[in-house]
């Protein structure tokens, strides 16, 4: 893509609305739009980094044996009548009526929804264990949208819920969850940690919010530091290695407000290993058992005949809200750096272009020809801006790697860096070589 | 996959309130559930043939240059009041008040929206044309809704939208996209027509309606039947080879009912190229000139200064119809045949299943195991059905390619057939190499 072609809208100054860097980095990027308050359409950018997120979370999903599905975002009050739900509620959820006055409601959430398809298709304990998930937009009619895409109204989230025959059943399911979680955040360079939260009646340890550090979350966390060396590449897709895993999580101390224990944190946790910040919660895993089995009357028969409440879980992933989420981990001293795995694209070509010399342009374009023939993912800077000028405003679209058409490349070397790194000389092939090799890497 | 793990109810029977064959099948192969009137789950089958569908789309779209980016579900009423169409649309558009008691919508389309955001964001003619567009859920209350996806009020949309200086930039534009409408349909298996649709007060020759042939049809079509001849892959992305094409178009009369003049078609048709029936709209190509930019003041700079309203067409292609469309086109004898590209699985493996013989069943994993490592998507049906009862379940599901372990597959030779076509015996590697050759051909 050339840049004078691309849809994007760079803004030269901070819009006064946005008070954290990911808001103001995706409107002065041209990633987002706000269309009305918290509501905000996705500009080509902003939607590339976004679908490969989805892409990704996708793929981790499918691993581990879940199937995908689409509910959609309208759906009948009746459900929510049955669950209870209906009115306890508040005024988050955007309710709606319908040409014949029918009650509907744009789907906040949707235990409801996939409760009732479950019930009205599977019969017996041989269907299960199932996951199901899908990626689709929700809507939650926040009093006080803000931090663009971090809080906003509609948003789009993964959201996948298990089905089992009993807790012990049902344990396994959550843990293989919790693993794909980690798997997950990790290749969108990530670390997320994995932090107790409130259980709710089921109690148990069977709820966790995935955190991810940053001075501007919302959460406030209480951990032992150590507990950002566990490696989940270290564990693959078995009961025990993943048990294992879990147990090494089960380890150090680390949870949310809620559940935090002064005197607990204080005898768990040397002074220091504690670490006391905040951070943005970006995955919520959790075990509820029976609550809206029960109510929905959703029953599998055993092999002895009888009947019981199949036992559920629901699994979040706020895919517009990490895209926020990875800007507040990467973006510092004023330069983004997107990982390879979701970057817009994969390496900008900058040139130096004077007004009566377009021979770096045309050097430029060689290069974007070879490269996008290998389905390498070039943006090519063609306009006429000063390179200081260009500079700047490759350090708020975070591409990570840069081919510098200046002072410093020749006719058959080329200046290549990664954006936050050193320059190297280096020919075409060997440029190529490199970026292939960080596609695969993923 | 194996069939005992997918999330497939599939029915026996046919369920009453389908009336035609594309909204039967899709509730007996599972593909999608009705979750309240004129509103539809996918689950997985479904998901997998529409996401499929999606993506060729989107290529489609992208290989004529036009960008992608998202448009939120909810809008706010303000746009549509500056177009005048907030009073104009009916009881189709889905109202909504928010807890502020602020008038919103669910898009039923996007003119409006994505006029906001090129004005806010282009100023200059340099910077024409833009083709935009993005793939999004739509709502449209309909009074009756019916025929399952065909006519419901939640669905899936691509719309584009063009922005140009003047009429002749405009027309090429759309011509652009008449032809990555024909390339689109032609990938997805269909013969799909232009035909000249109502053009609004703009007049002129650029509206077209894109109309599969089909029974169920909602369309009346008056056509010559020689247009079915012109093949699109014939022509390329340049201006002449595309001007070339809709020539050829023009050549043969082809009309829906609101355009149709009865002495005109048969001056203009000899009786054996006559051809009337009905037909199914797949697509609206339409130009409307500065309909929305003039009232939404969207105005871009010519070089000497002048502000002009820019010139507009928008494009739409119905991509959750298409599944029944596709369907309605294919689907004959009561037996289903995906096309290749759109399939939810590459093949399906049929072994014949004894209680106290596992022989099929281990061969048919050995086979399974090899195709999935060459990236064949494949579906194994693992139940232990009777063989006849095998084939008329897959005679729904339509994957397009089978092997059948029975009694005409040998130890190194299996039975490898098209779903409606003759057996041949094959070893895997025959097997493997014409299913590869399927999916790459496409």
């Amino acid at each position: 893509m050339y840049l004078s072609k691309l849809f994007i809208p760079i803004l030269k100054e901070t819009p006064a609305e946005a008070k954290i860097k990911s808001h103001q980095l995706m409107l002065r990027a041209g990633m987002i739009k706000q269309s009305s308050t918290g509501i905000y359409s996705w500009l080509p950018l902003g939607f590339k980094v976004m679908k490969k997120i989805e892409q990704i979370v996708r793929e981790e999903q499918n691993k581990i044996g879940a199937q995908e599905l689409l509910m959609p975002t309208i759906q009948s009050a009746e459900i929510w009548k049955e669950s209870g739900r209906y009115n306890d509620y508040g005024e988050e959820m955007l309710r709606i009526k319908d040409r014949q006055g029918k009650e509907m409601l744009y789907g906040p959430t949707n235990e409801e929804l996939i409760t009732e398809i479950f019930r009205s298709n599977i019969k017996s304990y041989k269907s299960l264990p199932q996951l199901l998930y899908h990626i689709q937009w929700k809507f939650r009619d926040e009093l006080r949208p803000r931090f663009g895409v971090m809080r906003c109204k509609e948003f789009f989230m993964k959201d996948a819920y298990s089905f089992d025959v009993d807790d012990n059943e049902a344990k396994k399911s959550y843990n293989k969850m919790f693993f794909a979680y980690l798997r997950t955040f990790k290749r969108l360079g990530l670390t997320a940690i994995p932090m107790t939260a409130d259980a709710g009646p089921i109690g148990g340890d069977l709820s966790h919010e995935f955190i991810i550090l940053a001075e501007t979350g919302e959460s406030k966390i209480y951990s032992d530091k150590r507990i950002f060396d566990i490696d989940v590449n270290k564990h693959v897709d078995s009961e025990s290695s993943i048990n294992n895993l879990r147990k090494q999580y089960d380890k150090f101390y680390a949870v949310t407000d809620d559940k935090f224990d002064k005197k607990d944190f204080e005898k768990k946790v040397n002074k220091e290993n504690q670490l006391v910040t905040k951070g943005i919660e970006v995955g919520h895993i959790f075990y509820f058992g029976d609550k809206y089995s029960k109510p929905l009357k959703c029953t599998v028969d055993l092999q002895d005949g009888k009947k019981i409440y199949v036992k559920m879980g629901s699994y979040g992933i706020g895919v517009s809200r990490l895209v926020a989420a990875i800007i507040e981990a990467k973006y510092n001293n004023n330069v983004m750096k997107w990982p390879n795995e979701v970057a817009p694209f994969d390496v900008a070509i900058i040139p130096s272009l004077q007004k009566n010399d377009n021979s770096n342009l045309l050097k430029a374009e060689k290069i974007y020809n070879s490269l996008i023939k290998d389905k390498i993912d070039v943006l090519l800077d063609d306009t006429d801006e000063h390179l200081s000028a260009k500079f700047k405003k490759f350090d708020l679209l975070g591409i990570p790697n840069q081919i510098i058409l200046g002072s410093k490349s020749t006719s058959d070397k080329f200046e290549f860096k990664e954006i936050d790194g050193k320059s190297d000389s280096l020919s075409l092939d060997q440029i190529k070589n490199k970026l292939l090799n960080k596609k695969n890497i993923n």
